[in-house]
């Protein structure tokens, strides 16, 4: 098996698009359910009719077949949506209704309206059955030796549940509800790389956004065609030789410290979690490496690598 | 006059979005014509029906009024197709139909099909008439001065024929049909800033490409609300501290060597290009410059300075 770049973005950028595929476009959003809350009449996400489904006739939840919308009635509040968001989902998970709930993290994130306000929190597990935008922070570590780049490269422990043993960004987290970017990035490279807090914050570099939708398959766990649109703030953070990344939990196997052309083969083998494939991609661009003389899909590349998204993000 | 960044932003990228609004994008639509060549069923660009109207009952063109489209029938080469273009255009210029035409360049701009194989040319100043996609390079050059980083920045001569007196990126141009992206950047660091071709080649660095879709407005001179998807390369140029842009033609007035505040100060005045501001915007989001900690608008901006556009490109 050989992936091109391409092919690691249409796995992990899976939506299709209006703009280049109208018909698939309407027939794939006329079979979902936006998901509402009321006073807010704009989508904050796609829920599957199956999901929906459980839906039907519970308070505070009003599932409307012809226009295929499901509205949070109750609450007018973050805190009080929160609250019956969490009561809906937690008695779900006691019957059982659904694998992802299973995978329960007690992490928060937020979920925005179009003035950047927040409507409400979402258990984190739960955030791809009713299909809202989730935040992350991807780090990419590199040395410069002798005028090489070198991409330190984290396997993901086989412990892990989800996407075990795959190639990681050296740091890679989802932020929480209330967390600035920045900060979660900090905690997280203390967390997972043993980094120093002072080293971090005087030398990484925020380079942007990596945004795609996600459909997701048997790679992610759980219910398969759940919808995962994701905003990664992405930074850089290039590293002097004597400071080596070390796991500071159980979530990282093994640091490598690769070149570009290693790091290229593994993705190209399908050995990256995909969407950790995409910011190395957008660090490659970036970085000069891969360039329109030598990536002939260069251009629907980058653009995939920073999808507008449907939905209200912060 | 003070400009946000996402001011700028919609200035430059100002066709409606389907993702956000796809009332207004359906509204828009509806009043252009697709361009299409025989054989090729799929729109390469939007034109206006004030432009399609002179296409009818012209030889080798087609203009179907229900399905809104206007069709090159005539040839079956690339060759042919673009000779035929010609001279349509040409007999528009020499019957005075648009003053666009009358900037004739006599530079020929590429127009791909969706296996990226050329299917015409068309002269440089008439691209935006068809609404097709054309391609530049853009690059910021700069120098890291005790650790601050300075922009070099140029003003564009007040004799040139389009956005005259404007600040510019350090060098930008359009690619010819049948040049390479990079080869073209190294011909336009030469022409607009008498950079030496060795040190062009050993150091500008690809980042990338900035694409949006500009309706244009009277900045651009001649017909408004003509549609220019466009889409830049975009390098980065780290130039040693004795090296000195200088206006290698008629085109710049002046570089300045600026700070970051300086550069920001100017764009917030709306004394940038548009479509410069964008690739300033794209470098800055880059360098770490603009963070998701003081630009609110961070996730839109970085998403729309990377549009995907409804046309093939290269």
């Amino acid at each position: 098996m050989s992936c091109s770049n391409l092919d690691l973005i249409n796995e992990c950028d899976s939506f299709p698009y209006y703009q280049t595929d109208p018909d698939l476009y309407a027939a794939s959003i006329s079979t979902y359910f936006e998901l509402r809350v009321r006073g807010h009449d704009y989508a904050l996400g796609y829920i599957l009719p199956s999901v929906a489904e459980i839906f039907r006739n519970l308070p505070n939840w009003e599932l409307d077949d012809d226009d295929r919308i499901l509205t949070l009635t109750g609450g007018s509040t973050a805190e009080e949506r929160s609250e019956l968001v969490m009561r809906t989902l937690w008695a779900m998970k006691g019957i059982g209704h659904f694998k992802v709930l299973e995978k329960w993290r007690d992490e928060l994130y937020p979920v925005y309206g179009k003035n950047r306000e927040l409507l409400f929190n979402v258990e984190r597990c739960a955030s791809p059955l009713l299909g809202v935008v989730t935040y992350g922070v991807h780090l990419t570590a590199f040395v410069k030796k002798d005028g090489e780049l070198k991409i330190w490269t984290p396997r993901r422990a086989k412990t892990k549940q989800t996407y075990s043993g795959l190639l990681d960004n050296a740091v890679a987290g989802g932020i929480a509800s209330g967390e600035g970017p920045f900060e979660s990035l900090v905690r997280e490279c203390g967390e997972e790389a043993s980094l120093e807090e002072e080293l971090v914050r005087s030398k990484a570099k925020a380079c942007g956004t990596v945004t795609y939708f996600y459909i997701r398959n048997e790679k992610a766990g759980g219910e398969t065609r759940l919808l995962q649109p994701e905003c990664q703030y992405v930074y850089d953070l290039e590293l002097p030789e004597n400071v080596i990344p070390k796991p500071g939990d159980d979530e990282v196997e093994e640091f490598y410290l690769w070149t570009v052309g290693e790091v290229q083969d593994a993705m190209a083998r399908g050995e990256f979690k995909p969407n950790c494939a995409l910011v190395m991609l957008d660090f490659l661009i970036r970085h000069g490496v891969l360039t329109s003389e030598n990536e002939q899909d260069y251009i629907e590349i980058v653009s995939r690598l920073h999808r507008r998204l449907e939905f209200p993000t912060l």
